[in-house]
């Protein structure tokens, strides 16, 4: 099997999306993550639902998640409201990660080894700079142990 | 609100499961990660979907995904099956992580805080050393969001 037999259809956000729009796909959507494409189209980055925390929360509790509880309950439920207006662009780290994207060639051995290094549930895959889809860890795992 | 109001029972593996079935448990509940519990039931550790892949990956393939394509696409498929008998003990990582577990009381920000900085989309939520349950990043988003 290689990465184009697991290919699903993924939905994804511009740099331009809100963030909170995000969150509400990856809420209402059940998706373990997004795949961002730029204004061509062509997969930007891939950001795994725990990293679209990452844009709502403030640094310093990123850095000690106990600092978080010095904000008081109202606050703490409303996290996400603190973004309203702001883009994923705006949010997105300045230091690149290395992406979980490889191509359609791509053995199981390979998605699982990419999943596994960059934290990912999410690989793009991507032919000639085009985004063909996305495979999820769920995918992977089903099919690997269907074989 | 606070954790204890997003808990939900989450199953668990031991350490002498063997990876296969924790592999296969992950697939069929869908679940985002697993809670390991030690032989008194209390969390050892959690593991995010990524992670139980790591159990199963060679270290070499982590280290450079890319070399994973000089391993044929029958072994490939098949790689899960060579860890056939062994255990999530023997599996885990020497070093320990720093692990996504809190206590009731934490906030919405906190659980956010530690998913974001742990990669886990699952945190374990522990009273007095004794697993409650755990909070899915699912479950935090649909409650922020509606908040």
């Amino acid at each position: 099997m290689r990465a184009r037999d697991l290919l699903a259809d993924f939905p994804t956000v511009a740099l331009d999306t809100p963030v909170i729009e995000a969150a509400r796909m990856l809420a209402d959507q059940d998706l373990p993550g997004l795949v961002v494409v730029d204004d061509d189209g062509s997969p930007f980055t891939i950001l795994p639902g725990t990293q679209v925390l990452r844009l709502a929360v403030p640094a310093y509790c990123q850095d000690d998640p106990a600092l978080a509880r010095v904000v008081d309950e109202a606050h703490a439920d409303a996290f996400l409201r603190a973004l309203d207006g702001r883009t994923v662009r705006a949010a997105l780290p300045q230091r690149p990660r290395e992406l979980p994207v490889t191509d359609p060639d791509a053995t199981m051995l390979e998605l699982a080894a990419l999943m596994a290094r960059t934290h990912s549930p999410l690989v793009a895959v991507v032919d000639d700079g085009r985004l063909l889809g996305a495979v999820t860890l769920q995918a992977l795992l089903d099919r690997v142990l269907a074989a």
